[in-house]
This record gives C-alpha cells, sequence and structure tokens, in this order.
C-alpha cells in the first residue's frame, strides 16, 4: 500500500480494489449500535484547507472522527501563513507537533506532491484537492458508487470495472475531478468517454487513456453512467461559450436526454449542483442520479484511506 | 416527543415538562468526577450556522460534547453555499454522511421548518435561531430558569408555570426570543405582559397570548420575574425612538425600578447585555439577575433536547 | 503550584522545575501505542482567541485532546464579542457553561490578568500570548528545549538552567516572547543578554535582570544559546531601521556568525522564520537550529501546563 494518496494515478488496480473492499467494510460501521470504530484512537488527523471547501472537509472529519482519530482543523487562511510562513514551515511546524496525517487541500496544482516527497514531514499525506490538478478520494468515491450500481456491494468485492463504459461531461479543463476519474477509471478496466466543447478540454488531452467526443447524445447511447461536472460560472465566459442557455442546450443533461441513456445507467455529479445549468432539476431528483449516496460513499472511502495509511492495529470491522 | 424541535409553539405542555425535568438530571452531570454521558457515542451532531452566534453555538457544542457526541461545526460563510448551493442540497449532503442531529441557525424566519419537513432528511432538526421567528432552546431554558428560581430544582419536578407572571420587555418585534418565551410560557400556564414601544410591537401582537403594556412601572408592580430584551443598536433609528437615553430613561432598568419589584421577583436577560441602555451595570450585577445562571442552564436544557430528539439508549444519570 | 499562569514572572524556580520536569513525562506520551492520557476526560477547555495565531492554537489544541480534554475553539472575530459584548460577559458565560480552563490570546496586554483575576470564573486561565506583555507557555518550551540540548532530558531532571548564558537578538521591543524569556531565564539562573538596535528596546529596559549589547558578534561569541526573535515587518519603519539589509547585516544570523558560536551552543527561534532576514535558509535548516525542536516541546509543556492547573486526578503516565 502506499505512504500517501495525492493522486489517483499513482494507484495499482490492487491498491484501487483494496481501498474500494475495505470501504465496503467500513460502510458498515453506520450499522452498528455504536457508529465508530476505535482504530485512529490517539492518532492526530489535521485537516489543512488552503481553499475552502465545505462539503470535502466536513467528510474527512466525519470519516476521522467515525476511526476515533483526534482531528484539527486548520483554515489557513488568516493564519501565520499570511505572516509569510512557508509550506515547509508549516508542514515541519505539524510535523514536529506529532500530527498522523495531513488532508490538504491547496489552490495550487502540486502542492500535496511536494509536502508528501520533500522530506519535511513522515505523516501520511492525503491530497483533498490541488489545483486543477488532483482529487483523489473524488475519484475513488466515483468508482466505488459504480462498483456498487453497477456489479453490487457484494458482488462487487474483489472486482474492478472492467468493461463497463462512462462519459463525463462538462469542463474537463478546469476539473481535478475528471483527471482523477479518468486515471483511476482506466486503472479499474473502465471505458471513459469526455463530452466537453473544445475550448473547456486541455492542452495533450489526446494523450490522456480516454476517447473524447463533441456530440453528447450518440455518447449517452451506450454508456454504462454519466458523469456531470459542475460549471464553474467564473470561469465560463464569452471566450469560451456564448451564452448558459446554449451550454444547457449542448451540454445539460434534462429528462429527454436522460430518458435515452440504457436503462441500467446511472448518472453521477461530484456537487454542489447547479440546477438548471449542467443538470435539470428533475435528472437531479432522479432516482438514477447517485449524488447523494456519492457524498455517502465518500465517508466510507475516506475512512477506508486513513485506515489503510495509518495502518490501524485493530482489525477494521 | 417530537422528532424535531422547531418551535416552542410546537411543545405541548407534557413535552416542555419532560424536557425542563431532563435538564434537571443533565444540571447533575457536572458534580460527577467526569463530567460526561456515554449516550450520544458515535453520533455524529452538526452545527450548522449560517448567522453566526459564538455563544449559541458554543452552548450547543459544550451540551454534544458532554453527552460524548461526534462534533462537527459548519459555518456556512464561505462555504459551498456561496457556490449556489441550496439548502436542499446542503440537507442532503449531511443526510447522506450518517449525520444524526443538525442544529440550525439561519438568518430567515422559517429555515429550520423547511428543512425539518421536507422530507430531505431523517436527522432530528433543533432550530437554533431563526430570523425574527423562534429560538426555542432559549425559551426553554428560560422556564427551566423560572421554574428553579421560582418553585425550586426538586420542588419543580413534574411542574409548569401556572399561575406565575413574566414581563417581557424591549424590542418586541425583532425578538425571536420573545417569541418564544410567550408561546412557551403560555403552555406552561404563566401570565405574560409584553412592554413596548409602539414601534417595536409586531402587527398582529393582539392575537399573541399574552397582554401588552406601554407602563413598564405598573407592569413591573405585581410580576415574578422580568425579562429585558436586548436592544439591537442597528434596528434602533430615529423612525422607531428618539435617543437611547429616552429609552433607557423609559424601557431600562435600573436599581430604582429593580426595587420596586416583588421581593422575590427576579430578572433576566437573554445575554449579551447591553449595559446602560436597556439595564443599568447595578441591575446587571446584582444576585436577584440570573443572566449568568441561563447560561449554565442552557447547556442542561440543550443536552436534555438532544438527549430526548436522539433517543439515548442509555439511561441519562 | 499556581491556579492559573499569566505571566513567566510569577513562576518560582520550583513551579517552572516542575512544569519542565512534567513536560520530559508527557513528551513520552507520544511513544505509547495510543498517544493519549485520560486525565482530562469530561473537562472542557475552551480557545479564546481574540487575535489569530493558528500555530499557538493548534498547539494548545493537540495538547488537550492529547490529555482527552473537549475542546471549544472560539475565535473571537464575528462574534458576540462584536455586537458589544465586554470581556466580563465573555468570562461569564464561558464560567456558567461549565469550562475547566480557558487559554487566551489577545491584543491587549493584561487582558488575561484581568481576566485570571477579576473573580468573574473560577476556570484556570492561561495565558496564550497578550500584547507586547508575556507568552509564558513560549518561554517554557525555550527553557525545556535548552535544558534538554544543553543538560540533556534524563540529566536535566529536577535541574535549572543556573550558569547558562542566552542571546537573545532582535526587536525586543514589540516581543512578549523576549520578555517571558528574560523573566523565566532569569528565575531558572540563566544569565540573558539582549542584542538589538537601540530604537527596537523598550525604555526602562536597563531595570530588567539581563545586560544589553548592540555588539552582536561579541555576544555570540561565549553564549550557550543564541535566540533570533521574530522580525515583524509591519512594526519595521524608517524611523526605526534604514533598510532590511542594513537589519540582516548587523542583526541577522547567517552561516559566518553561526561558524563563530561555541560548538555546543544551538540556534532558537520561536517560529515562523523569516528566512534572509533575521535568519538565513542555511542557518535555519542546520542541526544546531531548534525551531521544529521548540515547536514539538510546546506540545509536551502545555500538556504539562494544564495537566498541573486543572490537577488530573490520575497519575500522570
Amino acid at each position: 500500500m502506499l505512504r500517501h494518496l495525492i493522486s489517483a494515478a499513482d494507484l495499482s488496480r490492487d491498491d484501487a480494489v483494496l481501498i474500494l473492499d475495505t470501504a465496503e467494510e467500513m460502510a458498515r460501521v453506520a450499522d452498528r449500535p455504536i457508529k465508530k470504530l476505535p482504530t485512529l484512537r490517539g492518532r492526530t488527523v489535521v485537516n489543512l484547507f488552503f481553499e475552502d471547501s465545505t462539503r470535502t472537509r466536513i467528510s474527512f472529519e466525519a470519516a476521522e472522527k467515525r476511526l476515533s482519530a483526534d482531528v484539527i482543523n486548520f483554515a489557513a487562511k488568516g493564519s501565520s501563513v499570511s505572516k509569510g510562513e512557508s509550506l515547509k514551515d508549516t508542514a515541519q511546524t505539524l510535523e514536529a507537533m506529532g500530527v498522523d496525517a495531513v488532508v490538504i487541500r491547496h489552490g495550487a496544482s502540486g502542492a500535496p506532491y511536494r509536502l508528501a516527497t520533500s522530506g519535511w514531514i513522515d505523516a501520511a499525506v492525503v491530497n483533498a484537492g490541488d489545483g486543477t490538478h488532483q482529487h483523489p478520494t473524488q475519484a475513488l468515491l466515483d468508482a466505488f458508487t459504480l462498483r456498487r450500481r453497477l456489479i453490487g456491494p457484494d458482488a462487487g468485492l474483489g472486482r474492478d470495472l472492467a468493461g463497463k463504459r462512462v462519459v463525463i461531461v462538462g469542463d474537463i479543463l478546469h476539473s481535478r475531478v475528471a483527471r482523477s476519474n479518468v486515471d483511476l477509471l482506466h486503472t479499474l478496466g473502465a471505458d471513459v468517454v469526455l463530452v466537453a466543447p473544445p475550448t473547456l478540454l486541455p492542452v495533450g488531452v489526446e494523450t490522456w487513456p480516454c476517447e473524447v467526443s463533441y456530440d453528447l447524445d450518440s455518447a449517452l447511447a451506450a454508456c454504462d453512467a454519466v458523469m456531470m461536472l459542475r460549471v464553474q460560472a467564473e470561469r465560463m465566459n464569452a471566450a469560451f461559450f456564448p451564452t448558459e442557455r446554449e451550454y444547457s442546450r449542448r451540454y445539460g443533461l434534462d429528462g429527454d436526454r436522460m430518458a435515452r441513456l440504457p436503462e441500467h445507467a446511472i448518472v453521477m455529479h461530484p456537487g454542489p449542483m447547479v440546477r438548471g445549468m449542467e443538470i435539470t432539476a428533475d435528472v437531479a431528483d432522479s432516482p438514477r442520479c447517485t449524488v447523494v449516496e456519492q457524498v455517502a460513499n465518500g465517508v466510507s472511502i475516506r475512512m477506508a484511506v486513513l485506515y489503510l495509511l495509518l495502518g490501524g492495529t485493530e482489525p477494521a470491522v
């Protein structure tokens, strides 16, 4: 097993399947009379967030507390970082305090990698999203959701996603979610199709292990899942796309389009959704849409990752 | 027992008395060698604060931790709410994460009601103050303070406030504290008199289950308690009232006025006080003023509410 | 033992040595399978920070959690303090909630003293830095670091710093760290030399129990430790000093200067360092520089202080 979780691309198929299998065990903790494991008692986990992300922070915090860790939240805004403290000083400070794991969210792509590989700390580093680069626990929770829905919680154990076809739609250019999913889904044997306006595709996408299409409707006709990305309005402008309405018409998912999906196919979204933009309200609220399950699965995945990285001494369940 | 606590008006007399009696048990936890109960071990409580209110948040947090819950604080400012996330999405996210209770503070009247009745979540919802509408745990802690002081901790068990007379003074118009107290005190059999400048009384107050008076001195002459509301300077303006000095003279409580209260009557305030405005320093610091006890009682009441809503499996004490 | 920790000047030699010895025990907790003590189970500690200081807050929070306390963070910004609540009201509120200890950081010199001596609260008060006045746990962790490095962890038990010579360099005028260290080091029998530009020395420094020098190089030639203070750029201006370069040349520590220290002497810094200003990168990263150890020792010292102030009922280790 890895010492850190920086990028979905670092995970071997066996690493990834082990995390998914462990997450199935963690999901069962919620059924216990006391919904906690003692695994990380006495271990300290710091949530080091240089960017606001309440959803991700709360998901990690819930996972950490369910494993009985001591949790310290560190929102870097207004901290000594603004007094000129470098990432190195912050890292050495946390290390010196005896922190066992650092969950880091950073606006700069590569910051978690630097933290993990610099030699500044021995603590396990978990990337909770860095710039436009990676968000590996999001990719893992998405893979977990796909396996549960398309194969089954028990039937899925030990298995990857070989032969499954996933369409990812929207602003690929700025999306660490898309990037992480392409890497992990490929490792797990799935076929990935990206659908996006040309201006929202990154340079070099042709070298990624996936197909690219500009025609959403034909891509949807033969897939097992469609993953809609959040449209970040602040990144949309006239240079990229004429109007919101035009975007919705060509790249949004509405009831008509959903009806043309194969019957077993699911609709995914990392949340928060912009209803009426990339997804209509009826699709968002349909039973095919897994956005709420993905959130639940996020806690199980994060418990599994922390459990495996920190090498809990007790049996998992 | 109710599944949620949204409004003091929802509580039956028996519900309210059960909460007060349970709070008496909770108050005794502070005398134990280890001042905690294991009741909510493994349960997660989220404090979802859309408005700043450090006092109320800390009181709930202390109550939650004394019951051994896992606590997650969520200050909605700067969160994904500002990325266009709706209350519904936030609710579904928390539900999916397996949250057992949501303590919500919101600037919009009715937000906790929507959260509890929308079907978005199964978690228990506790209103920690919504707009100018309700603040039911404040009313409960006030009733608890009244019962302890006017009847007694042990003598009060099982009893309501029948026949007690409470005068509430100040900005009724903007006060969820006043509104909640009128509802609960009426349910518990007390008589309530509101005293306020006409411009600080809400439309329709004549339908409330209480009396209204413009003459503070005569109201004080025959009461068991006077509850001074905080004057929110930002809501006072020339249209409402000429000057602060004039307000203090007519509606403030000073030593002279306090001396005219019946000997056994107490002075209450929800805090924080604006000394020199609605209350003078000598009154605020007198032994008749229960402002500090009210804070202590707040923790016991919040423990009782969470204990009863989450149905602790262990005996209370 | 004291009831509060407000100023390093309040500590007798025996108090200080007891804290250092207890911190040695606390440092060993990190070697246990479960890195926690049950000492403060059921006790509530509030970190009441009127000034941002992530490092200090996290250090206290880690210490409190390692002692199993319930921890409540209270950043006073945006709290009811801004609604006109006085320190007295805040104190009484915390007291009423049953808080056992308040760790306070405040921009105004003397605020922790007022909190501790006003009679408003029974809780133990720990000063985590007040204005330009005191930062006693910083002085204690510095003394702990000195004793460990210059005498040894085991050999140092029960001993003070008699005969050791410590040079403190930089902005003495604004530094609570310097002030606290002068007091404590003097109590522990060490000799202290201050080196600073005349404009960065406080009025009345000649009455402090230490020497003052304007010549860094001669002071360094015969010391056991040099403690570099952080230069607070916002407090440097033309009136105090011509240029940053000139400051570095005369009062900064670079490799050449470090080479002229006695071989056993250590380089200390309270962090965060401004590399290139008061200290060069090569000195900061050299094995003689104890900045990272000081951080680690900070957790042990804070555990020891809280353990001793709150009178843990269980044996320490």
